[in-house]
């Protein structure tokens, strides 16, 4: 059905992160990236660049970034507010950058204090840093329209105007858009629309990947609408960790472990080792004592036999 | 999309009420019977007729179907174990009446200890007592092929197996086969290949009805992957409520709720306001204040201005 492989790409160690009060040590973040990564999971947003006062949780990104650059075969990504946010990326060693672009102007200029003529000079002037670099050095730009299905400050985002937004930052050199549903508003009508009428202005390649939270539990229906229309990045989060704290009601990224049963179940090869994926649970377990993990295929554990007979048929 | 309406089918009163502790108190149901049915509500199960000694939560059933009966334009479904349940619940008054049939013989024999034969023996002899009966008395029958996508004793259960005994109970008289997922083993690929599969044998219109559980949080994914196949009934439990006693660890029925947003935010008329049915959960917290409430819909509330654009487009 996809051309292209499907990839999880797990945000948990940014989204997740960012959006609880307790601090991770850096040492057990590393453990974090090394043991998904060792579970087959092949992308990994391990931060974001921003100042350390707003979010002492993601201080160590630097750091981060540059171990996980050495484990063979994993793309590294990051969150960018900024031209600043992206240079720290490009000095770090980041293979991808991802610049938040709220769909929603009322929720860019309260989330990111930046109206879209703002949004829209940033992100030129980070395409201009990158097409200075060595290509070798140049990270993957992707711009994420956020809101993209709605916002809890401005209700329904009409269709149309992600697909504007889309073109503009198409326009201001970005390689690629992608869509997130930051407050949980989507449905699966609403993300193939969304989908082919983005596809439609930007092109096929332009939009590969989706953002999907569950917090109205559609979260795992909505991805399945996203893989019928060709979508081939999800990201998700391990245990449902975290959200966005700045839309309020929006928590909860869809699950990793479940978002890779169903595409495993499917016969959609995610090259995750499912039972390896939910080991790294402990690893949160163990470092986050009192935060709460989710997700429904760790409480109910794999059915029985998965793996040797369901995706034979 | 649809020819037939699509209809949520609450079944919260019976797969709810059996698999708890607490017993609910008839007056109690009877409210949750009047205020969903108000919400838009058009078919419930309101109980099963097997001995009270073995479901003492459901020893009410008969009264809920004279009860239930009085509300125009429900459809008062019961469960059946065998021909003496048919025989009681015909009596009561019931529309329609389900006999789970489990695929998988092993649990068939552990959950009602019963091989296949005897099974379509019991089928013939609910079939023959029902076309005794004049026209306007006669319930609709359906037989319920349970573990149809998986069991917790056998594992994968092959989809031949289930097309062989869909064959097998509309021989033996039964006017509708439904597909149970009891133990959550069911990924939106299986429910599409079994939904065709069984057709292919019985026709399109002897498969009209699917019950999903969350046990894996696929719930929602399999309930859209049906609805592509036209697939028009929905089993569905308020909060949540309840899971299969017999199955290990497959609890959860999926939430009627969060079913209902995801069908109403495509623009598919369930024929429920949605406000109306999230108030409804009031009737459990106070009758059942010891149980979790489930249901992601709920916690969230409806998207802002949700009804007013979402569907207009």
């Amino acid at each position: 059905m996809n051309e292209r492989p499907i990839l999880v790409s797990e945000v948990g160690l940014r989204d997740g992160l960012q959006s609880i009060g307790s601090i991770m040590p850096t040492e057990a973040k590393m453990e974090w990236i090394r043991a998904e990564a060792a579970a087959g999971i092949r992308e990994l947003e391990v931060g974001s660049f921003v100042p350390a006062k707003l979010l002492p949780q993601l201080a160590d990104t630097a750091a981060l970034v540059r171990f996980a650059r050495t484990i063979p075969g994993l793309t590294v990504a990051v969150l960018v507010p900024n031209l600043r946010g992206a240079e720290a990326a490009i000095e770090a060693g980041a293979h991808k950058i991802t610049l938040p672009c709220s769909v929603s102007e009322t929720h860019s200029l309260r989330n990111l204090r930046r109206s879209h003529a703002q949004l829209l000079e940033e992100a030129r002037a980070i395409a201009q840093a990158l097409r200075a670099l060595p290509r070798e050095r140049r990270p993957h730009f992707e711009c994420s329209l956020s809101t993209a299905f709605g916002c809890t400050l401005e209700g329904h985002i009409a269709p149309a105007r992600v697909a504007v937004l889309a073109e503009q930052l198409m326009a201001a050199g970005c390689d690629e858009v992608g869509l997130a549903d930051t407050s949980g508003y989507a449905d699966p009508g609403a993300v193939r629309r969304v989908v082919r009428l983005v596809r439609s202005v930007v092109g096929q390649d332009a939009l590969t990947g989706i953002h999907l939270h569950n917090t109205r539990g559609l979260g795992l229906a909505n991805a399945l609408a996203a893989l019928e229309q060709n979508v081939t990045t999800f990201d998700s989060s391990l245990a449902g960790l975290g959200g966005c704290p700045f839309a309020p009601g929006a928590s909860g990224n869809i699950v990793t472990e479940d978002l890779c049963f169903m595409l495993e179940a499917m016969g959609v090869d995610t090259g995750v080792d499912l039972a390896a994926l939910l080991r790294v649970r402990a690893v949160l377990s163990r470092a986050l004592p009192g935060e709460s993990l989710y997700g429904f295929t760790a409480e109910a554990g794999l059915p029985l036999g998965f793996g040797a007979t369901a995706q034979a048929e």
